[in-house]
């Protein structure tokens, strides 16, 4: 806040506030410069905030009232002058100018995410455990998947394979796509058949303690076509590749170049339709981005995915990825699932 | 949009988007009122929605270009001047407003809600078979419940259930809260273990064609003291009464007053601390909200859910919930688990 030259910042993602005060469940979180933090909940919410909420004051908002107009009145009552906000609706946004005449909002959800960004050991200690339980989903899906099942079921077995273990719940909509559909990197997971020859991308991930990791393999059911297998060996030697390169001090957008570059060389690179990669850890998906475009500088403490792919219309697609920490000198795998192709 | 003297509609929310054409992972959808619509998705996901999307054209967003630049100088070449819309992030917001002077730009989500409130057939089946698939869920869960199994081996059951019958994933977070857990109405599902005579509130949802369910039981392990039993009938009466009020013309807030009236006879008013329900679709919470300050007049094709509860911190909570569709005369339950209340 001192560099923004803020004297408070307002949070209303609700996984932001987890992050800071260690409860999912707050409606805003105003924290001054100086002085106690105040979390805004509802009363459905308000009992559990009380039990588990750290290192704040929790504030009810009592039917009829409107939380925005409370926590306007709280920055009048504190006398702020330059609020930065988290990301925020632009109708909460509004209503907040209006209430707020002569204090200065400025959008700094970047302040955030360079806290964020950085995992400490508590939180590291939780994405490996999300990153075992997703290996033990994947183990599930090597053991059952076959001919004849629909994309679907081998979803399911992941699924409880992992919940039963522990997982808090899968961290996105898991993908089991197959055949043709392979080569749609978001393909979810349908009712189709899987069959002999078929290429399957399989993209899951569970949670632990509101962490996520994301892995994902490629099989082929039976044996594998000349084309499938130089796809295969192309993108995974992209991966190692990449997964070499990476260490604190190196460019987000040379990471995916690595990668890029030798996919590119064997003239697949039209089909690399996505970027290399992506920050995780209470989110699926955030900063860093690892893509062609990208300029920032992966720090240790970093959780990142690499996941190249290459993907074919009417073909077929193959993507392999893995949830890796950034260290000082190196980068550490958390998602170990082995790298076999053929089911 | 001619009500509102729009002659445009932006859309960002990728679920309003879902509603509209059918396909999720776009990123923004321009609705002029005069012409085409235009699907802007990044490449990631264009070769799916060029497959899927229906009534637009799939505009490819190229690696480095702004989706709401892009989507800017579309707004100016078509000439609009009042553009309404949907729920938009504050910072994107601010970037349109800069790009797009002299354009009229305003909030109307309301616009969209008028329309997604009330499904039609084909939106219907879909919840049926959502409510189906719950209910499959609910039972797999009284027939694996007991003394010493983890909340979260029970959730395990219920979402494993669901998904081999082919359920798109969880709704939301599946809660099983036991014990004085279930005081907490949103407990989540921890690795307590569940022990005789605890009260276990179980809520959960299956998903079909992204359709949502949303179902709540209450069980009792072992032998119920009186004052669950007491609580427990309280609250089935409540929701008994409340669905019982049901039909297109009531009034929202007097249906929430129909529970609320009698748990509040009954001495136990300040434990039922939220509202009797919510609109449930595509999205899990959606308009109408069925709260006591609530003025909405229910329509014929509103999905809501009615969900009356007790919650006494420190000695346990009870909740019953089902998803119902309204209808002229009457309501419908869409869920149709039985309401037993020993395990």
């Amino acid at each position: 806040m001192d560099r923004e030259k803020l004297d408070g910042y307002l949070v209303a993602n609700e996984i932001t506030i987890l992050y800071f005060i260690g409860f999912l469940g707050g409606a805003r979180l105003l924290t001054p410069k100086e002085g106690e933090n105040v979390l805004y909940v509802h009363r459905v919410n308000y009992e559990e905030a009380k039990e588990t909420a750290k290192d704040c004051r929790v504030e009810l908002v009592r039917r009829g009232e409107n939380v925005d107009l409370k926590l306007a009145n709280e920055i009048k009552r504190l006398k702020l002058r330059h609020v930065g906000l988290d990301s925020i609706e632009a109708s909460v946004y509004l209503k907040l100018r209006k209430a707020l005449k002569g204090v200065r909002l400025e959008a700094q959800g970047k302040l955030v995410w360079e806290l964020r960004e950085v995992k400490d050991e508590s939180e590291i200690k939780c994405m490996r455990k999300a990153a075992e339980l997703t290996d033990e989903g994947v183990r599930a899906a090597f053991e059952t998947i076959k001919a004849g099942l629909r994309e679907f079921e081998i979803a399911a077995e992941m699924e409880y394979a992992m919940r039963r273990l522990g997982s808090g719940g899968v961290a996105f909509d898991t993908i089991v796509a197959s055949g043709v559909r392979s080569a749609f990197p978001h393909g979810g997971c349908s009712n189709r058949k899987i069959q002999k020859g078929d290429l399957v991308v399989i993209d899951v991930g569970a949670t632990y303690q509101h962490y996520r990791a994301d892995l994902t393999r490629t099989l082929i059911i039976g044996k594998p076509s000349t084309k499938q297998v130089k796809i295969y060996r192309i993108v995974r030697e992209a991966q190692e590749r990449a997964f070499q390169s990476i260490r604190a001090g190196v460019r987000t957008g040379d990471t995916d170049a690595v990668a890029r570059s030798l996919i590119e060389e064997k003239k697949y690179g039209e089909y690399f339709v996505h970027n290399l990669g992506h920050g995780i850890g209470l989110e699926t998906h955030e900063p860093p981005t690892l893509g062609p475009e990208s300029k920032e500088t992966l720090k240790a403490g970093n959780v990142i995915t690499v996941e190249p792919g290459i993907y074919i219309v009417n073909f077929g697609g193959v993507r392999i990825e893995d949830t890796v920490i950034v260290q000082k000198d190196k980068a550490e795998k958390l998602t170990k699932a082995a790298y076999e192709i053929i089911v």
